[in-house]
């Protein structure tokens, strides 16, 4: 039987750095199976007590201590929560020390500027893209196209959607997104609008097996999703990007993150927002 | 003058998680200017070298040595970026010894089970969950909010889309989003379709001067934008939210990310992806 252990993120803000920090080392550890649970916004010495009172509760359920991800700014309220029976692992303890010696500099100590909407330039970029890429999804429509930071193309169902909203979310770049449709396949060209952005379109493919499981999932047993046409379509797409120098990437494996991490890094953007 | 620091985000992956912590530790130092570069994907050993190449041209292009958050599972590709001139906090080096000695576990060290589409189930609910948020946009339509986690309710422009945006994708969760519209709130009244639904609706508000502001940019000069009538519309929707029970919290000063945690904190919901 694996083993079994309890997680805590607690962090005195949202959570998600030692959420995403914790999550990828746990990964690690093939052999044991995690249960997660997050506290946030512990921010205060009663917060931080009945924190540790939740994480003492892991013994008795458990069986074993519970393993505690923190990210903990001031001094008091980490004192209280390293106090706890968990194995405590602090970000902001472990690093802000070397950084201080590195920088000949104290840290402020000032909870929550990270993600937070202070800064409105960065906060603007972001809502900004989000909205052109919510306007430019699926090809709806070819204005504005100049203002795009990046165009991506495929076949329906090939992660193109999500991957420009999580560009324009995560790193503030204006995303549109067109369709191949199987008019721009049988004539082999781009759709028409994007001739003069050729530039900035990228490309996704994806296997055709998995498409078929995508497309089977929205619309059983119809022509659209059957293996047959999604190999047609995936093969006609690929050689319609070629011809075209459209560099593409294959979605198949890759998760969200890993798709626009990579177009981004290939078409040389920068992130917009931290 | 502000002390310039460059700092280098080095990963076999993709570098997020570095990028969140290492941005996170950053605010904590207000008086120096840091320049950042993500390095991504840095997984062999010649890539590592070019890695090393660019981070010690720091010192002549800066004139102090570079800092480094890097997350590198591979023991020689680590080893190569310890070799560089910068100081290096290297993530998984100084949380995986203390991991493994509780586990009783070796880490399996191999790269990449972060953030991967490996997870097949995480994967469909994600993708599932940002499909329904973008069908239930802006109250577009009635169907399926059986089917929704949560229902966001609000002013125009008030953070409604980014919100359910970031949930829907950082979360796996289905979030519907209405607009309090000047109908409700002459009637003052929830939209009808959300009656059946109460219980899972939750309230944005904003300050009415953040809410011209951000009206401005899009209609400026129209009646929509006027402060006057963001005033109007802020205080009529609180008082509709007061008077159905809907708790709703005030978003002018938060990111989306802690509007997000927030709301899924208050509402007792799990993320359903990590």
């Amino acid at each position: 039987m694996a083993q079994h252990r309890r997680v805590f993120f607690i962090s005195d803000r949202t959570g998600l750095t030692v959420e995403a920090l914790g999550s990828s080392l746990l990964t690690q550890f093939a052999g044991v199976e995690f249960q997660r649970i997050t506290l946030p916004f512990i921010d205060t010495i009663p917060k931080a007590i009945a924190a540790v009172a939740q994480v003492n509760q892991t013994e008795d359920e458990v069986g074993q201590r519970a393993l505690v991800f923190s990210s903990i700014v001031d001094d008091a309220v980490r004192e209280e929560i390293n106090k706890c029976h968990g194995l405590v692992l602090d970000v902001f303890e472990r690093f802000i020390i070397p950084l201080e010696g590195e920088l000949g500099e104290k840290s402020t100590h000032v909870v929550g500027k990270s993600h937070s909407a202070g800064n409105s330039k960065d906060y603007n970029h972001r809502i900004e893209a989000i909205n052109y890429t919510l306007s430019h999804d699926d090809g709806v429509t070819n204005r504005e196209l100049e203002e795009a930071d990046i165009i991506l193309v495929g076949v329906s169902r090939s992660g193109k959607t999500p991957t420009c909203l999580y560009m324009a979310m995560q790193f503030g770049i204006k995303a549109a997104n067109y369709p191949l449709i199987p008019e721009d396949l049988e004539a082999n060209r781009l759709p028409p609008a994007l001739l003069a952005h050729k530039h900035k379109v990228w490309g996704l493919s994806i296997a055709p097996e998995r498409l078929h499981q995508i497309r089977s999932e929205r619309r059983p047993d119809s022509k659209y999703a059957a293996l047959e046409n999604c190999r047609y379509e995936v093969a006609a797409a690929e050689k319609l990007m070629k011809r075209n120098d459209i560099i593409f990437l294959d979605s198949t494996t890759k998760s969200i993150e890993e798709i626009a991490t990579h177009v981004l890094h290939e078409a040389h953007l920068m992130r917009r927002v931290y």
